[in-house]
């Protein structure tokens, strides 16, 4: 198949690594540099124009989620009747309804891959990032069968466990506290430890295995997460709310030394348990 | 040597996998269920009553920090003159004020290992636990220099990378930062979640690697945490203020699509990297 990849990023990149072995790989990206490390780092057979789309089977967009919507209608509009075409955005709402009444709606599936790392650009692209690694589909309602079963055969090596959430609206709500809470929570671990410690010495001493986990997320890059959050600004609210008014309880639990209810509350925290070993026996 | 182990949890525990081949150890636990799993896995030879602590070369207090200064006066009023006593907790102020003026003040060592996992008791306790681990010594200059270096070489088989921080209130300060507020960051993060996430399923499903890692301590032990928060009280708060007051300021950019804002305090965070990066060489 000739497959065009739409973002030579990170997560571009990662696809591009593991569908080459079965198609025909052309990148398409707006960042010469990214073109060239593409072609280097040999994620893509070729470069091409985005005007040359309507030659591809299938064509995956893998760029910032606010660019998404302008280039899918974009893809859309150039594709023939045969091609699917699939992003991997981490918000759906936005993209889903800027697409909701185009004609080829049924040619687009929306997809969300939960995967990466705190890096990014083509160098950052692995093999083995998807694998065990859970993909929402989004809204399968509204794309034609055929085509859907056509990217579950193309995904099918990067050994992904694919799920479904008919409604791109529930999949913000939900991914934003599971995911976007927990970079800001991070970023702003970071920043509050970072405006501290002036001195870095002490940081470098005293930062267990703990902090290094919790604070892992502040590494992201600010050029993926800024228009995921402003994408997805009315559900990561909500959750920022909701979190802010916990800390608050908690920091007046202390103040007050209410010792049982401090015990209490990280008591039903470790609920979080039951649910990531779940988790892992599953994957 | 005979080295006695107060407290047979995860710290004691590992502690006594590391100090057993070269010493004999004598365990000391409240707890009759924990004195029987501690000879069971081979953790200590013998369980001893307190009242026998004078016959040592060596106590090691492991203890929830709220009982540390209790137990620590205790110990330092039955040993001998050459017997060395060392604790492991997280917080130091409260302990070394405890015990300032006591007339065997010099034969206590002021330690606290950055180290544990999430799970706690004996039978969570693991080898290599510190092994390349940072190690705090605090205010070394109110102990005799031949017990230290006597601690020195009873935990050297450990292979920790001791320093020292000359006031126990300093440490107090850093710790909360880069350790305490960690662990409230992921207490909250994992409640806030808990309670959006009343069908467990959507949680399991949408968890990536990046929420696992960040919510991670929140599996840690309430018992243990309790007395911590505690104890280090005064810098929790003005750590907890700092953050709150940051994620408020993230919340208002979001609100007001301040996006350049938005990109740089994540961009200022990024340099979390560096200090963990360097951490990473050096270990």
């Amino acid at each position: 198949m000739k497959i065009a990849i739409i973002g030579l990023g990170l997560i571009g990149g990662s696809f591009a690594l593991e569908l080459k072995k079965n198609h025909e790989i052309f990148g398409i990206d707006s960042n010469k540099k990214h073109q060239e490390q593409a072609l280097q780092l040999n994620l893509v057979d070729k470069i091409i124009d985005i005007e040359k789309i309507h030659k591809m089977d299938a064509i995956l967009i893998a760029i910032p989620v606010d660019k998404t919507a302008t280039i899918l209608k974009k893809v859309l509009d150039l594709i023939l009747e045969n091609t699917v075409v699939f992003d991997v955005g981490s918000t759906k709402e936005i993209i889903c309804n800027a697409v909701k009444n185009h004609p080829k709606r049924k040619n687009f599936i929306a997809m969300h891959p939960i995967a990466g790392t705190e890096h990014s650009g083509p160098k950052a692209a692995i093999k083995n990032l998807f694998k065990n690694k859970v993909n929402i589909i989004c809204e399968k309602q509204y794309s034609c069968e055929v085509l859907h079963k056509k990217v579950l055969k193309i995904i099918e090596p990067l050994q992904m466990r694919t799920v479904y959430i008919p409604s791109a609206k529930m999949h913000d709500k939900h991914i934003a506290y599971v995911s976007h809470l927990s970079h800001i929570s991070a970023f702003m671990l970071g920043k509050t430890v970072l405006e501290i410690e002036k001195e870095e010495k002490n940081i470098f001493d005293m930062a267990g295995s703990g902090f290094e986990s919790t604070v892992r997320l502040a590494k992201s890059s600010p050029k993926t997460w800024t228009p995921i959050f402003m994408q997805n600004k009315k559900y990561i609210l909500q959750s920022l709310d909701e979190y802010i008014q916990n800390l608050k309880t908690f920091r007046q639990y202390i103040q007050n030394q209410e010792e049982n209810n401090i015990y209490k509350i990280m008591e039903k925290s470790n609920n979080i348990k039951k649910i990531l070993n779940g988790k892992f026996k599953n994957n």
